[in-house]
């Protein structure tokens, strides 16, 4: 009898001999139909049964009544159950008892899950005692049952069932529902039944057919409940899909000692070791694994006890992962020696697990490279490569949180000064310290570099603390509002807790959360050689080029090793923070002399010089694009307090009369350059205006330092970067300045050298005269961090305050210093480019904002017909793979797939 | 002999009889040529003379030579000239002389000016004598021509003649060198010669026409030095203008008691005054006036001395007024009875008189009213109307300046704190108080108050003192670095000066300018009722409406005498810095506790509907937009360094525990307030989100005064405003919130209002989403002042530190703060305009950032077809005078003169 084409009437059956359904018809059977009608065809062997399909639930929830055909059509699927299963349905003897299970096409926590043992009433307990398990079994059965029943389909509050038991456990003095003996399980029964009729008005029902259509309906009337509401707008799945039922023959596990039940994955979904990873449990059903209270066996030891199962699930599983092309989660059953699956699907992994099942799967010709690559979230990339909190077997509680300003985790012993933390780091940095602060200054430099990881109680993303983390490649959490840190005392207090330097702190630098112990840590970079494949293929997919934000040659050569094409943003500033440049920094903003200041400016040229000669070696061959100074110069100097008090204690120590002088000037100057918002202050070329000498220093040092190194036959062509540009007179001073240097240079050193010159893009009126600064320069990198400050009007440092909210009430859906904000800022962007191109249409044009690392943004990016993007060399990896995913789902899928295969040979999988 | 045809060869001459040129020939006889021309048609009397012509300037300016042509012409005129004078060009008996005048179309103050007696010569100089003067007044007619022509023409440096005139001087025992005799003019003569022949390696040339001839070369070469060439960049006057020549016959002023000379203005040029105004010195010559040995005659005196002279002067100057339909400054000669006037130029005159000039002459019906509006421009209604430093008899330099954050001027005598200006001021501000601090903060309200004005060390162009002085109307300078407040010491120290409590201070708002001293006040509003009855006129002409910016019923009253059609910006905050709120302000940011801080919004309710209820009094029949709460409300609290000196002292004081905790309540609550970038902060809308109830108690306020104000037969319809949107969400939740709390009102009032909602545009995002937000209101303004830093980058409170380089090198043309940046902001604000007018055709669109009131982004934003544009009342006038200048210069300007002219009956002229 063939069913299957009867509409609205139709069900699905799947058994060894008779399957209607196949496995790409999910969208109808849901995952779990589509997964049984899948093994029953491949000959997997699956307890016989029918599914009814999502269209039935359409109708259902539409007419709020199960059609006549369909009701004729499950009777019929049962009688073929019962023929085949040569048991009777609702019988009194060799009763047939089925499961009942939801099944949506994309799984879905929301919704009622499984009623077993349905078929089963009082009519015929005896008789499935007599058929094999004894009267405990089928009494237990059957309270299961009806609790089962009762809470899911009569919507009785489960707690009612759970206080009968309880009472009946103490009426009988027992601890366990296992020691409940046949008397005892009729009172349970007893008390269930007269609670479903208390809280259900109407009797439990005792008919197998009608506990059957109840329990389908109510499975499709779950579909609407609220929490399966909110789970579809969550997850973007559309309302008029609906659920399946899925009504499969019951198969025992606790048939005995060749019985059992257990789970399993066809690859370990943690470590991603291509062999079989399961736990087994003998005699058991699967709620006694759940239960806890046997312990389950690895699947390995199957192989002891029962060779040819072990065997007969090994085939099964590997011959449903070819055919289904990727890792399976299945369960199965055991009844007398006679292995069952219930059920198969595609199995979440862990990130390493994701990288290591995809590259080996394409190893084995089970997927092609642009499938694997398809495996990972660009998001999976940077949790492999970062050592992470190993939270799996500490049961602690984060005791505060703050902004993950640098990604990574540390964990060390509390300093509250810099020169604490040198201290306590010791010579060879033996011991791990996190330096904690209010906010870190510029003279905190050495505490931070022998530190491991900051965390800081003011600052935001862009504050001291987390630029120099993300310099320096160390985690960092700032703007953890709740800690006060007592430096007199040497205590920090996070509300009630008073934690001493020395205590040991742990820190999640990519959530923000700030653990008061030592948690341990899970190395991330232990599959670097699988993870550099599959990165290789990535590179090979996507049609932009990555380069680096890198301020030193340790970052430039680690950009290198991650794959960088270049350099796209190297901020000069930063290794101004170095402590014997600080010093010359702070001579040259302190003099209003200017032969003292050119004075300065000679002490820092070499040191440049030779930081640029360092850049330009490593990246030999690679664009290097150096920016020039940005951040406004107070930033080089220490926080006005921090001078007063110094200046107080002077005093009080009668100190020379010079040294006070020398701080009072400080505290002046320091004063003077103080600003109401040092954001949208004197600072990028803003300062090259006031200030060129500076500038001139910084190109002479640039030029200089290409010359050396190309005389040592290094290829390098330097790109000069303007910040903070508002329109075209900017750069064309900033031009005419450059222009300048670069011929005293030349006639100096008798030696010219091609160079670029460029413009940052980061303010909205440079967007809006893109057309007209396009024609100044050769190219223009979009600066996107302060680009959504100044669009938005949202200050970084202070905006957590109400994005929160923002996101939580749906105003924003995104954090836009995360990801884009592509309806303003993009579209900013947008108009820039089409300028900038139509007024110049031989520009490059880039973005070295935060945006570069962030897949979901660089969905939005490649859309934009870059020349390249920038992002911190820690993101390259997942920035490679997220402009792989996009150029797999953009028009050039076919070719790029087609190049990619025969470019494989020359990869260069080099780290 | 007509000779004005001849090509290349002609001049142009005039006198009583024979005039070839015309008095619209500026541009080829220069403004004096074309002025002596027009009097000589009028038959004004004039020394006879000739013009030569600006193409000939080109011509030799071309070529290097004169042409002969023109060589041959003069010769003519000279002998034309000679004819009418009946005397010899060169001539030993009777000799003519002539000054030679130098005359640009626009008057250039870097060139050449005059020579007189060119024509005299060792050969003539007996023959002058004996022709009139005598001896010594050919003499020293002929050192000055020697003296004169040496230094223009023979470019002997002048200070070569002074040393001979001084040496002869001190020889000859006298100390003016009219007390120098014959024989000793004769020894400086040669001294003279042998000095010119010493340094020009020539000898002075002895012969009438060379004179002339190389007098003319002299003037044409003098176009193109260095001077004259800067001049014309400075004021845009093209290159190849070129300059006329005017040759006149010298007549002397100073040839007896019936003789003299004078310089005049047809109006007074100080008060505009209808009555001819200069000087007269009988007897001299015009040098003589410039010695200031002698004290020249008001001219009203002319009437008793020579009254057929004075007779004579009155007649011709209103002939020239009426002919020129302007006010003359001119320049006379009487020569032994008889009138000449030797030049007639347009006035150039203060801003009342020419306001009062403008009436007058409308009035006279010598000029239309649109010609009388474009006698004006808007700053000078600004200068009329501002109390000003009268520092014309003053002789005082600035001891400091400062950023001029609210105009107008102030003198007071300096008081430090607020307490200390409150009772120095009086009960009934008897003394006039300026208030001096670092900063000021909201807790010095009273002392602002009671001061007329304030200068702070700190703070920018929107810092609270800025705001506030603004808000009340009063003076203000802030950010004046150089000044130091020691509260304790009582003192001020600028730079060496040390000030002390109780000193005068004066200062003038309008540039910032700071004087240690008592500077007189001048009074700005003398002229009312003509300026009203001018703006009257203005207002009739201009197509967009002006509102106001006004915060209270006072500024709403004065908004609406000023001729503001309604308010188009209220910032609702400012009412909450008035001292009793204050305190409800605080009790609500303090309090986390929801119940408190609706307690407090409870209070604060009443206030604000009052004045909300007072402004739509004020404003009957005219639109009222409210602006939701916009700053951070750290801004309501008070400095974090004042909190910390507070709980100082009270610890030391052993204060009692409730008020300590209160104390480090606030303390704790100001450190969480604050913010990196405040203007970037949390405020605007963000507060509306994050703290609804806030917005729902302005909102009620607003609605439940207007429907107050409705019932006592007030026509209103409010217009809720909300600040700093960046997008639709924002909007959608603020609107939301705004209809819910309505229908609440309307409910519980069983009444209910129209009411009108707006966004305004004030954020690069915004403009660029402006087509979405667009759908969600009624009505969009522009907030052009954060539109503009943010569109910048440029915080305006520390963009001083940069904006004056930027200007001076020439990147920025103007201040973007003061004058719209056309290029970024304007064209945001253009295409904010268009998609919101194309998602929402019904919309209004106006703007109420400060460029609303500057006259030059007025014809901007005119461009823009706004609905309105809303300024402060004290801008008012000078923006209706911008609007209406734009008007008369747009296509619609015959049809709107036109209808101005038939509505002259119907203008209000009432303040």
């Amino acid at each position: 009898m063939s069913i299957a084409t009867v509409n609205q009437g139709s069900v699905y059956r799947f058994s060894a001999e008779t399957t209607d359904g196949e496995g790409n018809m999910k969208a109808l059977l849901g995952g779990k139909g589509a997964g049984l009608a899948v093994m029953a065809q491949l000959g997997v062997p699956v307890p016989p049964g029918f599914t009814i399909p999502t269209s039935a639930c359409r109708h259902y929830l539409k007419h709020k009544r199960l059609p006549d055909e369909l009701k004729k059509a499950i009777n019929a699927a049962v009688a073929w159950l019962e023929e085949k299963q040569r048991q009777r349905f609702g019988g009194a003897e060799q009763p047939l008892l089925v499961s009942v299970r939801s099944g949506a096409a994309i799984s879905m926590p929301g919704m009622m899950d499984t009623i077993l043992n349905v078929g089963l009433s009082e009519a015929n307990v005896e008789g499935l005692a007599a058929a094999g398990g004894g009267l405990r079994f089928a009494l237990d059965s059957y309270r299961r049952l009806i609790q089962m029943f009762g809470a899911v389909v009569l919507q009785v509050p489960k707690a009612h069932f759970d206080e009968i038991l309880v009472r009946v456990k103490r009426e009988h003095g027992v601890e366990f529902d296992f020691e409940l003996k046949e008397d005892a399980l009729r009172t349970v029964i007893a008390g269930y039944k007269a609670c479903v009729l208390h809280h259900a008005h109407r009797p439990f029902p005792e008919d197998a057919r009608e506990q059957l259509l109840m329990a389908t309906e109510a499975v499709f009337q779950s579909w609407t409940n609220t929490r399966a509401q909110h789970y579809r707008r969550m997850y973007n799945i559309p309302e008029e899909a609906g659920t399946a039922v899925t009504v499969q023959a019951m198969v025992f596990g606790n048939s005995g000692m060749d019985s059992g039940t257990g789970v399993g994955f066809t690859r370990n979904p943690i470590t991603g070791d291509p062999a079989i990873f399961g736990e087994f449990l003998p005699n058991a059903q699967g709620e006694d694994i759940v239960a806890g209270i046997r312990t389950p066996l690895p699947l390995s030891e199957l192989a002891k006890t029962t060779p040819a199962v072990d065997e007969q699930l090994r085939l099964i599983t590997k011959r449903l992962e070819k055919h289904l092309h990727d890792v399976q989660d299945f369960e199965f059953t055991v009844q007398r020696g006679e292995l069952f699956l219930l059920q198969t699907r595609t199995a979440k992994r862990s990130a390493i697990s994701a990288l290591r099942c995809a590259v080996d799967m394409a190893h084995e010709g089970l997927i092609s490279r642009t499938e694997a690559l398809q495996r990972l979230k660009p998001e999976q990339v940077n949790e492999i490569l970062s050592p992470q909190l190993d939270l799996s077997d500490v049961d602690v509680a984060p005791v505060t949180r703050g902004l993950p300003a640098s990604p990574g985790s540390a964990v060390g012993q509390i300093a509250l000064t810099a020169d604490r933390a040198v201290s306590m780091a010791g010579k060879h940095r033996e011991t791990p310290v996190i330096l904690v602060r209010q906010e870190t200054v510029a003279d905190d430099i050495h505490g931070m570099e022998a530190s491991v990881g900051f965390l800081t109680a003011h600052g935001g993303a862009t504050s001291h603390a987390a630029v120099v983390a993300r310099g320096m490649g160390k985690c960092c959490i700032t703007g953890a509002h709740a800690i006060v840190v007592n430096e007199q005392e040497r205590t920090v207090k996070i509300g009630e807790l008073l934690l001493r330097e020395g205590d040991w702190l742990s820190l999640d630098g990519l959530s923000g959360r700030v653990f008061a112990c030592k948690v341990p840590l899970r190395a991330g970079s232990l599959h670097n050689a699988m993870l550099h494949e599959f990165l290789g293929w990535a590179k090979c997919v996507s049609v932009t080029p990555i380069r680096a934000n890198a301020d030193t040659p340790e970052d430039a050569e680690r950009a290198r090793r991650a794959g960088a094409t270049g350099i796209g943003l190297c901020r000069t500033e930063h290794m101004f923070f170095a402590r014997e440049r600080l010093e010359w920094i702070r001579a040259m903003i302190l003099t209003e002399d200017p032969d003292q200041r050119r004075e300065a400016l000679n002490h820092l040229l070499p040191m440049q010089k030779s930081d640029f000669a360092s850049l330009f070696r490593s990246m030999d061959g690679l664009p290097v694009t150096i920016r020039l100074i940005d951040p406004p110069l107070h930033e080089f100097l220490p926080r006005l307090e921090e001078v007063d008090e110094r200046l107080r204690r002077a005093c009080q120590r009668g100190l020379h009369v010079g040294e006070i002088t020398a701080l009072e000037q400080l505290r002046e100057r320091t004063r003077d350059l103080q600003e109401t918002n040092p954001m949208m202050g004197h600072r990028g070329c803003r300062l090259g205006i006031t200030h060129p000498e500076i500038i001139a220093m910084q190109v002479r040092a640039i030029l200089e330092a290409a010359i050396a190194v190309q005389r040592k036959g290094v290829r390098t062509v330097p790109e000069i970067m303007v910040p903070l540009v508002a329109g075209v007179g900017e750069i064309r001073a900033m031009r005419k300045l450059v222009v300048e240097t670069a011929e005293t240079v030349f006639a100096e050193l008798r030696q010219s050298t091609p160079y670029k010159f460029g413009a940052m893009i980061e303010l909205p009126r440079a967007a809006v005269c893109a057309g007209s600064i396009a024609k100044e320069v050769d190219f223009l990198s979009f600066g996107t961090n302060d680009l959504t400050q100044m669009t938005f009007g949202f200050s970084r440092d202070d905006a957590r305050k109400y994005l929160d909210a923002y996101i939580e009430a749906g105003i924003l859906k995104k954090d836009p210093f995360i990801t884009i904000d592509r309806e303003g800022v993009g579209a900013l962007m947008q108009m820039a480019i089409e300028r900038a191109r139509e007024s110049n249409p031989e520009i490059k044009i880039g973005v070295c904002g935060e945006h570069g690392g962030d897949p979901e943004s660089i969905e939005f990016l490649e859309t934009l017909d870059l020349d390249y993007v920038s992002c911190s060399p820690a993101r390259i990896p997942a920035a490679q793979l997220a402009l792989a995913h996009t150029a797999i789902a953009g028009a050039a899928h076919a070719a790029t797939v087609v190049q990619m295969e025969t470019r494989q040979e020359t990869l260069v999988i080099a780290m």
